[in-house]
């Protein structure tokens, strides 16, 4: 085995995503037994001015979609930010879950000096692919399913580390 | 360039423990301008049965620190976990990120299927080295410093996401 672009993005991302969903169905049995509206723990936050518990998840699996579709040349297709319950999240994990696992090792591997230019709100920023991912989209799907797990953890969700690593 | 072991570890986890510093250096501060005692936020938890700040920064050390000696085929060496001030914990950081960066390119290169044994109290883990780097070390490194970022920030130590990705 040789580790390849493939490798270090498809596998992982899909496992992230779908260790994500875990979390959020015990974050909504939670609810369910709690008594508590769902709607309550998705607007959740660390703090106020950091993003809420839904926005998390749209900007983990939009970071994961972007990947692949980056490191394969291709548009990445947008989605509308409008999931307001579990389910509907749920839903979006689901839809880029099967997005990335369409891709092959042949249209991601040799991306490593892809040219990746993403536009924020702040400017451009442009990568090489092994850069990109290593450095921008990891870390970046690692934090919001973290804070994702921390916000859902702190208000009681019985979370272990075990559902936030999920399964190969 | 093609992504190796080597890659996808020792500069990966350099940028993050760097990163984590500079939270850290922050978070230091913050307490300083405010007149908060240092040890208040070294023992902030997001709930109270999660680890405090100053156990969060010793376990994403140690999660990168075994990472490389795992890979290269060593024996980890260990450290008291007895950090008690920010001053400590950036010593800490500091020798671990030396640590790090005197493993060659060529000492974790080839290393995707080393069997690679973790003793936890929970019983035995057994992985091949992809599997270990990309499944457990990246993920764990980036959750402790991911949880670190966000209790100083619930706290209101003025962060950002760039502070948490570091620089190349």
């Amino acid at each position: 085995m040789t580790l390849s672009m493939y490798q270090a993005s498809v596998p992982v991302l899909v496992r992230a995503l779908k260790a994500l969903s875990g979390v959020l169905h015990k974050g909504a049995a939670f609810a369910r037994e709690r008594n508590v509206s769902p709607e309550v723990l998705l607007n959740t936050r660390i703090i106020a001015d950091m993003f809420p518990l839904a926005r998390q998840v749209q900007i983990a699996t939009d970071m994961a979609k972007g990947a692949v579709y980056r490191l394969a040349g291709q548009d990445v297709p947008s989605m509308d930010d409008n999931e307001a319950t579990f389910e509907q999240l749920q839903e979006r994990i689901a839809r880029v879950i099967g997005m990335i696992e369409a891709f092959t090792p042949a249209q991601i591997d040799g991306s490593e000096d892809r040219s990746i230019v993403l536009k924020l709100r702040s400017g451009e920023l442009t990568f090489n692919g092994q850069d990109y991912l290593l450095g921008f989209v990891l870390p970046n799907v690692y934090f919001h399913c973290t804070t994702s797990y921390s916000i859902l953890r702190g208000e009681g969700v019985p979370l272990g580390k075990a559902d936030f690593l999920g399964k190969a």
